[in-house]
């Protein structure tokens, strides 16, 4: 086997277990959320040495980030939104798979409330950058729906992308505190706002 | 002096020195938000010993939520809101006075994302009652709208409660990440999404 062989052999490895850390820390956090445990006890929660923890994650918040950005890219991919295409609809449908998972709500909460503290800056350039790309994606379904006629014309698409995204977010706080709060009620009067005046 | 104005006195020195420690602590905050301190940090902050600290307030999170509680007291007895009676209107308000002081916002974060996790009494109690009794005051606004004719009457007004609610504190999380972001575009799309069609 030449080096160069061996080194990518050794770097496939070491993606396998980094992929296999993250998949088992999304298991435990899925279930209790981050909790404020250090990387130490999220090692021993998880059944990794700190040693090896360390090695593939700079910090607590790094694995944290990977561990919430790998569970939304393997839920997005897994569970396609057949038939909602619509902004809301999108939002609704994360919400939804959201419900089953409380512990991934809480693990988001923590880290863009981290996120919005001096010394962050993986988390602040991470949610950044996915709440630039939410909008951008949900001003587009704005424009398609417009295009449509499915969503009034007059609703100026950015700042409907901004205010779905933060109507999503804050109800799954508050239903996170109250279940009785129904996120998705919420979710389908913002909906029928946007689509326009019903016909009575 | 009898023993009972002795302890009177003694009680309204105590009371007085725990406001004079919020005021302080309120400054910091406002500026900088609670930063992952502890409560010793916290305490040379604000040239307060640890120890009168911990006389004055059982845990920093305790100690947080009086900062907040007092903080939002104040900024509501101080400068009430003319003219903003409408539901939309009121969290519209609430945010622009926000836009001053980020370390609140970021303190408010903080505080709500921890109350998510177990473990964390004093916080969740606190953001479960806020947000009912805010749900509460802004649902009877939606019916006084309605009553009015300056809502919709086809609104659930309790979904409208929580949506609103939802709507100002996600678009601060976004704007704290992204200054960019316009709250007050945002939440004026809302007010008149709720308000009905445009007559064109």
């Amino acid at each position: 086997m030449t080096q160069e062989l061996q080194r990518r052999g050794s770097y496939e490895k070491g993606v396998r277990r980094r992929q296999e850390i993250l998949d088992r820390a999304i298991e435990v956090f899925a279930e209790r959320g981050a909790q404020g445990t250090s990387l130490r006890a999220i090692g021993e929660a998880i059944g990794v040495s700190h040693a090896a923890l360390k090695h593939y994650f700079d910090s607590r918040e790094e694995l944290l980030i990977e561990v919430y950005r790998a569970a939304e890219e393997r839920s997005t991919l897994g569970d396609p939104p057949v038939g909602t295409t619509g902004p809301v609809g999108l939002m609704t449908h994360a919400a939804r798979r959201n419900h089953g998972v409380p512990g991934l709500v809480q693990l988001y909460s923590t880290l863009v409330a981290g996120a919005l503290e001096n010394g962050h800056d993986a988390a602040r350039s991470f949610f950044s950058a996915r709440f630039r790309d939410l909008r951008g994606l949900l001003a587009d379904r704005v424009r398609e729906e417009q295009r449509d006629g499915h969503i009034r014309a007059d609703i100026t698409p950015d700042a409907a992308a901004a205010l779905i995204i933060a109507a999503s977010d804050g109800l799954q706080t508050q239903w996170l505190l109250d279940p009785s709060v129904d996120i998705e009620e919420s979710l389908s009067l913002l909906e029928s706002l946007l689509q326009g005046p019903v016909r009575s």
